[in-house]
């Protein structure tokens, strides 16, 4: 993709978080997922207006991209975020096997207006041993069952 | 919260993970979430019978249980999976506040069955440079100007 289209795409993610920022939508972040060089979905953060906590502005944009789609991948895409996914955002990218992320603000510039990704990041290193919830592994013989069910089930649809 | 209820919700999670992946709604992986030991949300992989990435059964939840309480945060609540959480899932129950994980499987069972929740926690880990996708920072002040009026803007809800 030429430096061009990135710097276009980008100015639409900044856009798109300042326009529902200033909506009240919440938080000031922006999501487009591009594939071939055209705009297939676009997000914005929406926690606090839908009180939905995994709103943000990769994900909306990530759902919304694998709905115009059909399917629940998107191989060959760019994910443009105003921001530096936090790891909720960077896992629902990787899941959706995108090739590309780029982003404007870091995990440090979120910091400095009070949102969690870099103590977030922190904790991903850590888990299960992680501090900010109690984490508690019970093993399971029923729940070790239900994988060895999946790993055998002949029509499974593999993601 | 007595060890007997955290074996009936454990149980719970257990056979929505088995009910959903024989129905055909997605991988065997199952989610409760409790407060003041009652069951306010369940949930359970719809990947690729919904076509989103993101449907895992703990963001599937968490995602019910914030819209059944009217609010974005899940302070008080404990998030049973019968799986540990992937990092998108993790990070979306650190978002969502809640107390405390219980879960059964772990990433390394469920790399055993195909799932790439063990190699995604060590792409955290790598972030910013991940391996899995390209990753761009490209250093925007317009992106950083969104932020200064998010940090000054006087009527914010906060997350």
């Amino acid at each position: 993709m030429s430096p061009d289209l990135d710097a276009l795409f980008m100015d639409r993610t900044v856009a798109l978080s300042r326009e529902h920022m200033q909506a009240g939508h919440g938080g000031p972040f922006g999501a487009v997922v591009v594939m071939d060089g055209q705009v297939v979905a676009e997000g914005w953060n929406q926690v606090t207006s839908t009180n939905d906590p995994t709103a943000h502005a990769e994900v909306v944009a990530i759902r919304r991209a694998c709905t115009a789609l059909g399917r629940f991948d998107l191989r060959g895409a760019t994910l443009y975020s105003s921001c530096e996914p936090c790891p909720m955002c960077l896992a629902a990218a990787l899941w959706a096997r995108v090739d590309r992320i780029v982003y404007g603000n870091t995990r440090q510039d979120a910091a400095a207006i009070g949102f969690d990704d870099a103590p977030f990041y922190a904790e991903m290193s850590r888990a299960p041993a992680i501090t900010m919830a109690q984490m508690e592994h019970r093993p399971s013989a029923a729940a070790a069952s239900v994988f060895g069910e999946w790993a055998a089930k002949p029509d499974k649809v593999a993601y």
